[in-house]
């Protein structure tokens, strides 16, 4: 074993000891571990992660995401930079023969002093569920060839991995956040906003939304991301004549909300395998009577646990946090919704946001009415676990200060870049892990088995579950 | 006296008893007062109050708001019902001589099964100020004639007065109230949201906000009303095809928004007189970075109290209430907001939706940290009062419950129709009153003297003042 291999099993070994001594106690973790302090810069634009493929006008910036509300349909999206071109996509289950395509849409949009390549979006609809398609995009010498897995049909015991991440960007950390989710078994990805931080380039360059479409490329193309809109994707500066938010994200990633009845593209949800997962936006209106909030109430009145059992729930600002940075910007959503969560027993929410990790205990403050004083975080077992994957590895760096002492909601923080896992295994439990970068290589820091909020209250025999909910 | 004026007398006598009681114990008042518990209905299509204005293709609906941020533009808008018209505004300072005009737009939209007549638009600049304009409208016989006048240059010791009226509809309780204020000394109209309610009406039909217009055109078409959007006027039923929020509202009424650099008719300000009228959207986002917040920030910081001493806040759901009637619904501002207008020391929030009247005291609620507990409303010499005057008089009728006990943060309370006024009268000094409908005469209920929050907190010698901002 080398010397990075020895500092690594000692991180290990007194990250164990202090999760034992949390068991033990049952307080909250904060864990003094950070792999750097300073932030990384963007990587460079000739940098070999933003390489353009081979061939006149070839196609780029591949990705794909859900088509459709239950996993039968994807959209992909790709992008041509000297003219138009083919908008087909041929696709087939046998790998370089194709029989069939589909044919979408092409745009482009400007901003400010950036005209956009050629933007082509194309669903492909009527899939057959756990099969793998193959596809080809572009003409000629150009043309290029992925695949994807469309996921198993949706049951209450379809075991499926998702990973989370958030606040990516595209620096050397971000790299790195990236390469280590690509050595997972993750089949789909949950993103919580705040995509490429085009926005800190002067007049928002747009040439740094390309960079990051070709960066992700290696995933994207393969498997469905599940995007949500944080604050980095307003683009918002009127003093530039760019007033239209979210102007660049809604031209490059386009979301199934139609299938969800919802009327904007930045709030909707999908399910897949035994997942029902609702996507919100933090930066759109959601007060009483807004469409936000009307969907989202129609929405939870459909989940069927029987059919879908984990509810998850993906926002770019977290409801719950405890760092300094970014504290109680949530508040407005949390008072506005957090009741919802907690009567519809929502498993988990993923937030982003904040540039660090944290998970909280089952807990809820809902019984607040101005008067009462009762304003204080409960644990709750009908409550979700929040927690913040805000950690991707931007140019911003990270968010090292924590409140002091860590508060009784806060289960796990730690200021270091990484990623997340869901790993879904039946209607009962979860796995989930957090994954810190670490010198090279992805190690998990913060993880526990999660028994599902519906169907452990179902449970004749609950304790198991109730110790596992409670205290995960 | 006839027996009607003996009982008003009578109740005159009981509420200044209440009243006194009051200042002496200084505990809140929960008026018993209420003209009537059930609704009114609408008035029929056939009403006077709905009547055609004579000849071909007449310019109806006529209404005028301020055209810029200091109040010398105004902006006409008028309906012709059969084709376009003439698009042109003549102005003068002489009644019946026009040498001067101004050319505006002209729109159509739809709303399901409804096409609006044509919308007429038509913005005059440059006005001088304290002067009055006569304009004329339409074409040969059917041309039509008003007037209004422009407010004083802008001052800090400029007296001005304002009507305040919310969620007004087009009842019979209605008409009282409109009634009412036009007997009174208003020189413009403050309007905290909920207009036609024609949204109450299949398919949300759109004659509605016709009759609406033609109703109050003996005011709005003689003096600015200054508009704030409220749920009624969200218009957002996707299941007809109708999914963008706000289409006949904005539409029908515009605003200066562009004047102080507000990217959305939504939100903006005007300054007038001594005033500084802030008007905010409930049903907008508002979260941090959004763009309603980012204005919202960048325009506290404009306000200069030297030459418009009195900043007012309107909105269409209040921040504090304490009817059972939408308690709460306004919290998600509350949290974001309300330290901005307590360091800004705003003088009055008016706000509407709830259909009953309500004051509080200067209170606010800004310690609470999530942690600490500290999440009661308290006094507060720098808070604004925040006034509920969604007791217009619409179909849906009162709002009869009210929390109980009467919370340390309410004034004064009572579910009974009417409207307020703010009457200006120097930068130290306003005197405000709310004036409830009663068998048929607007009798006073509720009037204080306000001393401005930044003038009396500059002053040497505060006591006076202090008294009157504390215990209005």
């Amino acid at each position: 074993m080398d010397a990075a291999g020895k500092k690594i099993e000692k991180f290990q070994f007194i990250f164990i000891l202090v999760m034992i001594s949390c068991l033990i106690c049952c307080e909250g973790v904060t864990s003094n571990y950070r792999r750097k302090l300073e932030a990384t810069e963007d990587m460079p634009l000739d940098n070999d992660a933003f390489k353009l493929p081979d061939g006149y006008n070839a196609p780029q910036q591949v990705h794909i995401t859900q088509g459709d509300d239950v996993g039968k349909a994807v959209i992909v999206t790709w992008v041509t930079p000297s003219e138009a071109g083919s908008n087909k996509v041929y696709y087939s289950t046998v790998n370089g023969t194709y029989s069939d395509y589909v044919e979408g849409s092409v745009s482009q949009y400007k901003f400010y002093n950036y005209t956009s390549g050629f933007i082509h979006h194309c669903a492909i609809n009527n899939l057959e569920y756990n099969t793998k398609y193959y596809y080809r995009l572009g003409e000629g010498d150009s043309a290029r060839e992925f695949w994807f897995w469309t996921p198993p049909e949706i049951g209450p015991d379809v075991p499926y991995a998702f990973g989370v991440i958030g606040d990516l960007g595209q620096t050397y950390d971000s790299q790195r956040t990236f390469q280590h989710y690509l050595e997972g078994n993750g089949q789909a990805l949950l993103y919580v906003g705040d995509l490429s931080y085009a926005d800190r380039y002067p007049f928002h360059d747009n040439n740094r939304w390309d960079t990051w479409g070709r960066f992700l490329e290696p995933s994207t193309a393969y498997q469905p991301w599940i995007w949500t809109a944080g604050n980095h994707e307003l683009d918002f500066i009127p003093e530039l004549g760019e007033s239209e938010p979210f102007k660049p994200y809604l031209n490059r990633y386009p979301t199934p909300y139609h299938a969800s009845n919802s009327t904007s593209p930045l709030w909707y949800s999908v399910k897949r395998a035994s997942a029902h997962i609702i996507v919100l936006s933090s930066y759109s209106a959601f007060g009483t009577y807004s469409p936000q909030y009307k969907w989202l109430k129609g929405e939870l009145a459909t989940v069927d646990r029987n059919r879908t059992p984990w509810l998850i729930v993906l926002m770019h600002s977290p409801l719950y946090n405890s760092n300094e940075h970014h504290y109680m910007e949530g508040e407005t959503m949390r008072v506005q919704f957090e009741t919802w969560f907690t009567d519809a027993k929502v498993d988990i929410v993923f937030a982003g946001h904040v540039h660090a990790y944290e998970r909280t205990y089952r807990i809820s403050n809902v019984a607040y009415n101005i008067v009462n004083g009762q304003c204080t975080p409960v644990r709750n077992d009908s409550a979700p676990v929040y927690i913040t994957v805000g950690d991707g590895g931007n140019s911003e760096g990270l968010a090292a200060e924590f409140m002091d002492p860590q508060p009784d909601y806060s289960a796990m923080r730690e200021a270091s870049f990484g990623h997340a896992m869901l790993e879904i295994k039946n209607r009962t439990h979860a796995y989930y892990s957090w994954h810190r970068n670490d010198d090279g290589v992805a190690v998990m820091a913060d993880s526990l088995w999660l028994s599902n909020q519906y169907w452990s209250s179902q449970a004749t025999s609950t304790s198991t579950f109730k110790y596992l909910s409670l205290r995960p």
